[in-house]
């Protein structure tokens, strides 16, 4: 890989020039250049981009390193047009993790305020208090404590919930009981007045979030989504809804998205829908976080975010 | 006032009974009973309560201090059958305080995650990502910073909002930018996104939030009121709805209570209404600081929450 004067290739269909701007401006040494302008792309060894169009990736023959836009590395990683050697680093967060903290926060906050119940009974003119529930009483438990998924429970736990995480690997969380194994995720879905989807989506992920987990959540506990559609199965979703065990639902990523217009999600009562944008990337940290990996691998360091293809994050 | 073995009468509608229970077990000294099964009350002197039938003071003629079971004294100070010469203590909190933040903080998320948007764009299935609005650029006023409405301004600051809190008197906190008086108010107004009402309700509070207040503020503003619902005009708000020039409001307090079934409020498309239990009395919390404030008082001390009837709270 070239120390000086290397090229990097960017690709992020409307925002491309805002972001070949702003490399251009964090680092005039690394030569941005958007990825449709360039004549010959056989040299390139840089890519940075995000939802390429298929087969994108198959101009860029000597390709080392794929920056991706985002936290998610769930499709590139499934696409053939990408070759097993490349390099992909994926963002740690880029802006993105107080943005779904503050997304998983507004769905707790639905559950404990009843706001569910009192919109209904506003449906129907009818002014009734209901129990309150206090902070420190309500359960939240997060599936996910990466990057993201960690400053959710933190964020959460520094308010006052009391919040678990679950996750592959043990982690250590100020003030989060932190559980791993699938036998703690059954005993700590017992125990889930809210449940937040953070998780990355992997082989082993993709429906994990299936009837049996969202059956063994408590009656009117209620579930976000802010990771991707394809862990959690919509069908039991709706069935657990409509029987009344759950309460509703918060729901950023779709299986498919758009969202169809005739899935029945769209107009389930008790279901919230954001397209999805409960995590934006900010362009100015992705960029001062992509530049700094460059740094780093010109120095023969390791990429921060550096995914393991294997495991699939 | 005797200092020993005094007579606590209390009345609190249907929790009474919860009420003289927590008072003798957390004041065994105190000789707590239900107002309404003393035969004799004529020597009565204290009376601690909440919503009390009309005439019902004037069955305690000795009557010295009243300790109101809520944080608002508007509706007592406003009755015939109150002797001027007694005292009226409060609440200054009594558990309120964090879930008052709750209720701003679910508002403001609302504001600032576009639900409004998003929820009239669901109606129509329709998947159309909004530009994100970062926490960093989200001006929120909080009017009144008292015990409860200075801990909403702190809470709202430490989550990462802009906020300006404007009150009576100056007062000092830590991240607030603090105003007070009617030039303050107008400039404060154009600068603000989320207007969230904290203020007790006094004759010079009464109607304040009028057209005027509304129509100053920015296109697109959202209206949170927890306090008290004779300061707000609804028409002027439900005009300015109308209009496009204010996107929506989340409304706990209303002048007449419950909330009268052909009130348009209710149908308001972008209205969200809560009857009356943004901030709920927690009765073990209040019983603590009643007792303490009978102690206060023994030793000769002033109550804490004693209000000037002359300004109102």
């Amino acid at each position: 890989m070239p120390a000086a004067a290397p090229t990097l290739a960017v690709w992020a269909g409307p925002k491309t020039a805002e972001y070949v701007a702003l490399f251009r401006t964090a680092a005039p040494d690394i030569h941005a250049v958007a990825a449709d302008d360039i004549t010959d792309p056989s040299g390139i060894e840089w890519l940075a981009g995000w939802r390429l169009p298929l087969g994108y990736f198959a101009r860029f023959p000597q390709l080392n390193v794929f920056f991706g836009l985002g936290a998610g590395v769930d499709a590139v990683l499934m696409r053939d047009d990408l070759a097993p050697h490349v390099q992909v680093v994926k963002l740690a967060d880029a802006g993105m993790a107080p943005q779904m903290a503050e997304f998983a926060l507004m769905g707790v906050l639905h559950w404990q305020r009843r706001m569910s119940e009192y919109s209904q009974q506003q449906a129907a003119c009818e002014w009734k208090p209901l129990r309150p529930r206090l902070r420190a009483d309500v359960r939240v438990s997060v599936l996910g404590l990466g990057a993201i998924g960690g400053e959710v429970a933190r964020t959460l736990a520094d308010f006052g919930y009391r919040v678990s995480g679950w996750s592959r690997s043990q982690k250590s969380i100020a003030g989060v009981r932190c559980m791993q194994g699938a036998d703690a995720l059954r005993s700590l879905l017992t125990d889930t007045n809210v449940l937040v989807n953070m998780l990355p989506s992997t082989p082993e992920t993709r429906g994990l979030i299936n009837h049996e987990v969202l059956a063994a959540l408590p009656v009117s506990a209620y579930v976000v989504n802010g990771s991707r559609g394809d862990q959690l199965d919509v069908e039991a979703l709706l069935k657990l809804l409509d029987s009344g065990h759950l309460s509703g639902a918060l729901l950023d990523v779709f299986a498919t998205e758009p969202l169809p217009a005739d899935s029945p999600l769209w107009r389930h009562a008790n279901i919230r829908i954001t397209p999805h944008v409960a995590a934006a990337t900010l362009p100015a940290e992705a960029v001062t976080q992509i530049v700094a990996n460059i740094r780093r691998v010109a120095r023969g360091e390791k990429a921060l975010g550096a995914v393991q293809r294997q495991r699939g994050y």
